[in-house]
């Protein structure tokens, strides 16, 4: 079998203080191996993520030059020799996470989204060193565990949003019982997947409250499948609903939600979790909030294969796709960024390919 | 059938300044109902929430002389016409609530410690509008929901700790799955229960790591039943834990806990739920924190009558007991109560009557 290719070329950037002032370089792609899929990027989501990440937000850079992007949608060009799953020339996608240590009980047990030796998307290295760079760039090569097949029914650019934002959300809510008979809370809707986690919850089978400070959205939660619509800038929101619900996903910054209005919705020992991550922390929380109906919040870390390929599966079934604000050429990254930084987007932009 | 006493002689304290300074009064036990236990008070254990509210750090006295004290054990004197589980002579225990609706779901799902209704044992009123005031005095009187036949085979001033601090972390314990094949982390060694905690978890069936910071405490910790004991003092002490532990509870003051380092122990979508109310609020948790294995922190508040009945079967079946410092007449009070505010007790004290 051919050798695939040693490199790619990108749109990145070299200094945070100066996070969107892309240069386009050449770069090398994963050592190949045989368990390794290789693919031609054809478009790419922007994420909170990569603002957090180009900005500085979460810290240092960790190469001298990075690529963000791990919303990635594109065709197969290679495969190494262990690969069965997927053939040259299939629309595949890759998410936030390439790789991990493929042997733990959380690697065996479909969590290998939480192995201590998972290696994100960009911004990280492989253990051999070379720097692993995202999906404003025409190619990546990484291991068919993190390679997720797209059904033909789901528009590239619609499936890219869905293998960071969608799976984040996707994850929390079906390990935690979003399904017929419950009734699931959603906050902060925005750019992070909520309208994911209202379609998905709602397709799910669950009963879907979305609670929000932008009143301005209400008709686009209710027009995806929301029940019922709850401005948390009203006094006493939480009253009408107190023991209703049980469950709630958050994807706003967590600091800055009415966490104890929100906990008082809650059934007996439910659950709120936060897959929004503040630079802060939570403000203010004490166990006694959550004393009067031994309830809890958590985190939640993206999705495993496993969850990736059933929420890939419901959303080809039920006709599921993000609101995308634009799909702009790859070399407008600049202008999405500021955008989400700025938090004038209102969902979500899409890359799409202009150095290949 | 005759009439209940109506009034009992306690001893109360009518300032949280002085909050030692205790003078014995005659006080209105609750209006008799159909479905109401009066009970001689033998014995009541000294908790830390005695010491918060004599000491008002959960706020002001809600009446103008109050009795503490919800770790009650006496015998029946009169039962109500609608009574049947107990009768007159048995012994019996209060615990830390005296009443709920007894009408909505949680009352009818064996959740009454959260409904909304709820009624403290002291330091609160019922609906009629009669105080409730504690176990430091001659009788109490409830509802038979809140009264718990004591096995034969537990001693008094062995069982009243049970009745709150036991049954704080039985509860938990059992929600959160301690059993079998299951470790269980227990932090916080001390007063609220955690000798309990331990006993409880390994007589569950579940493997108990100890983490505190009271390496003094080893050997107690050993010898009721814990597999290991963990100095929380000892840098990277969480290390060798990673991914070992189902469910941590929690007795400390949570906001002063290594946090991170002990929810970096859990496995995924593992849980730590605190029983301990400090003042103070978590003191910088972020979500981050949980994002590795999709943790989450929690409380709980007591336990319900059907785990009340279920716990005093485990320990009247396995020997379990506290470790009381000193039973003390219930005229020396002020003595525990000091001992507890100022963290001298080492796990319990027992009043005993002196006032009937």
């Amino acid at each position: 079998m051919s050798s695939p290719t040693a490199t790619a070329k990108g749109y990145g950037i070299s200094n945070t203080s100066n996070y969107t002032d892309f240069s386009v370089q050449e770069f090398k792609l994963k050592t190949p191996h045989a368990d390794d899929v290789t693919l031609d990027i054809e478009v790419c989501g922007v994420c909170g993520s990569d603002v957090h990440t180009l900005t500085g937000g979460w810290g240092d850079l960790s190469a001298p030059w990075v690529v963000a992007g791990h919303e990635i949608v594109g065709k197969v060009t290679h495969v190494g020799d262990n690969v069965k799953e997927f053939k040259v020339g299939q629309r595949v996608g890759v998410g936030a996470q390439v790789l991990s240590c493929l042997k733990c009980d959380r690697c065996n047990g479909d969590n290998e989204q939480y192995c201590p030796e998972q290696v994100d998307t960009y911004n990280a290295k492989f253990p051999d060193g070379v720097e692993s760079q995202g999906g404003y760039s025409t190619a990546i090569r990484t291991h068919q565990r993190f390679v997720f097949a797209i059904p033909d029914a789901i528009k590239s650019e619609d499936a890219a949003p869905m293998l960071c934002a969608g799976l984040t959300v996707f994850s929390p809510l079906v390990r935690n019982g979003a399904g017929p008979g419950k009734t699931v809370g959603i906050v902060g809707i925005g750019g992070l997947g909520v309208n994911f986690a209202i379609q998905f919850a709602h397709h799910l089978g669950a009963k879907v409250i979305v609670f929000s400070h932008s009143p301005n959205k209400k008709d686009d939660a209710l027009s995806l499948g929301a029940d019922e619509f709850v401005s948390t800038s009203e006094d006493g929101f939480a009253d009408k609903y107190f023991d209703k619900i049980d469950y709630i996903l958050s994807a706003a910054d967590a600091n800055s939600i009415p966490l104890g209005d929100l906990l008082s919705t809650l059934k007996v020992d439910g659950k709120l979790t936060s897959v929004g991550l503040p630079d802060e922390a939570w403000e203010g929380l004490k166990p006694q909030m959550m004393a009067s109906n031994a309830a809890c919040v958590g985190c939640s870390h993206v999705g495993s294969k496993k969850e990736a390929n059933q929420m890939l599966k419901l959303a080809a079934e039920k006709g599921i796709k993000p609101i995308i604000d634009e799909v702009l050429p790859m070399s407008q990254a600049a202008k999405a960024i500021e955008s989400v930084k700025n938090n004038t987007v209102r969902y979500r932009y899409v890359l799409k390919q202009d150095l290949a």
